[in-house]
């Protein structure tokens, strides 16, 4: 492990955390653009449950208008990055809101950088090309996993080699978050305790990594501690706010560790098994991160006792 | 107390934190101007230590030219904040390097306002303007005490009422924080004492504050947990890097929980002790913070426990 207190450290996203904070996003975007591409996942819950709506209200306010793209898929692909970049650029949107799971979010952020740049996404994925801009992103996270509200990364699949691959830059961090724990009482079990694991994976990851520092350990402790005591809750009852709220706020600090550090083989190791056989990540992770600690412990746990 | 899952969170500023960080100012600076007014303090240790120099010598590198301003006292004037930006005025210097305690940076960051605005101090210290702009300020701590180099304050001394107040402003950010804890080595024994005891003070007041947030919490934690382990030791070994390390973690880890959650009535009640008596900040603070927090204690204590 490295000397912890020597870092670099930036986090340039502005965070709005809070019940209703949704109702917020027209405010918060105001200097951001005049035309948002708002990019959800194609399951319908975001309409189904009045969240796209509060948010359409909320830009309206502020005389922002949109456009809205569905059609976003579990383990997003490059083609989908195509399509939102054309839409941003036919319908002249000069913002990207993610509004959903990592993959809505995850798809904004590309977006935002394809839709200048005019650089084919899959050139990002292969790291051809670095990215050189982006529109302004807002990102609204409906899940407690990715924590991609607050870090410079995004992941894609590219379909034709089946492979998985994540994008790291400054220009893609979220410009707003908007982190509302109401938006998340509706996640079913299944995807809640897959989007736990994801947080807690990120976690422990970054606390073990050789890049981890002070900052990213305060948040890496923060979410682990909360997850131990609020991610079983969640199965019993989904409906409570204050635990979303918990596990929130725990998928946000562990977004902010793995901004700093990075993750590791466990995440590594994932990405093959959700692109080959389009599991959900964090049910992917659920069966590697027990054996991926055994094999760590060795080698970190020197540096944290026993 | 406020719902502490209620929140907004930001803090623009690049904190770059390591042994021989200072090296990396010119760096740093590149994007930020051309010539700087380095303001430091009239004790002469910055010169006599050698951080001047090697400060200088890490603008010179890049390119950047600058001019020295070397008559800030204890408990800073508003009339010295009008010599420093006739200065940058006259010497057309694109921004602002506080190299020091809280006194040399929050001269520079009120500096950096005044420069472009043309306002004069003593109105913002009164709250008549507000601030509107300023030039890139970069924040160099050799204290750990004022956190100022993470947060939006800045503290001046009316010597016409004897007031010393507050300034609050989002355009006062530091641009970049250089914390290099080679800096506070030299720091007399007396000095290590006051300034820990600021640091310990913001740490404990922002913690019981109403406006504290989960993010300012963890902050507050971190900084009085380090405090307790460490603080005392650095009178031991006012030399050991290692203590001043952790010392100086913890002054920004306290000023990161102010800017969030602000001061009460400890600082309040300091404020006039250091103006009337020209006390060090600390040295007053150490006077109240007991009596202070005996006062406190039952109206927060449902909050805590015990």
């Amino acid at each position: 492990m490295n000397n912890t207190f020597s870092f670099t450290y930036r986090l340039p996203t502005e965070i709005i955390f809070g019940r209703n904070a949704i109702e917020k996003t027209g405010k918060s975007s105001q200097e951001l653009g005049k035309k948002a591409l708002v990019i959800i996942t194609k399951g319908g819950s975001m309409r189904r449950y009045g969240y796209l709506d509060k948010l359409l209200k909320s830009l309206e306010k502020y005389n922002i208008s949109s456009v809205v793209y569905d059609k976003v898929s579990t383990n997003p692909t490059v083609e989908i990055v195509r399509e939102t970049s054309k839409l941003v650029q036919e319908q002249n949107c000069d913002f990207v809101i993610g509004l959903g799971g990592g993959s809505a979010i995850d798809v904004a952020k590309v977006t935002a950088a394809c839709a200048v740049t005019n650089v084919d996404p899959k050139d990002y994925t292969l790291g051809i090309e670095k990215i050189e801009g982006a529109l302004p992103i807002v990102a609204i996270p409906t899940t407690h996993g990715t924590g991609t509200e607050v870090n410079k990364y995004a992941v894609l699949t590219d379909t034709e080699t089946k492979a998985k691959r994540g994008i790291a830059s400054t220009k893609i961090y979220p410009k707003v978050a908007i982190i509302d724990p109401l938006l998340s009482i509706t996640l079913p079990k299944r995807l809640s305790a897959a989007t736990v694991v994801d947080a807690l994976s990120h976690a422990i990851e970054a606390y073990v990594k050789k890049e981890a520092t002070k900052i990213s350990m305060i948040y890496s402790e923060e979410a682990i501690k909360t997850i131990f005591n609020y991610g079983p809750q969640v199965i019993k009852d989904p409906t409570d706010v204050r635990i979303r709220e918990h596990l929130l706020w725990a998928s946000m600090c562990a977004g902010i560790s793995i901004d700093i550090a990075g993750t590791t083989l466990c995440h590594g190791l994932e990405h093959p098994v959700s692109a080959l056989f389009n599991a959900h990540h964090g049910e992917g992770l659920a069966a590697l991160l027990v054996p991926w600690a055994r094999f760590t412990r060795p080698a970190v746990e020197k540096h944290f006792g026993k």
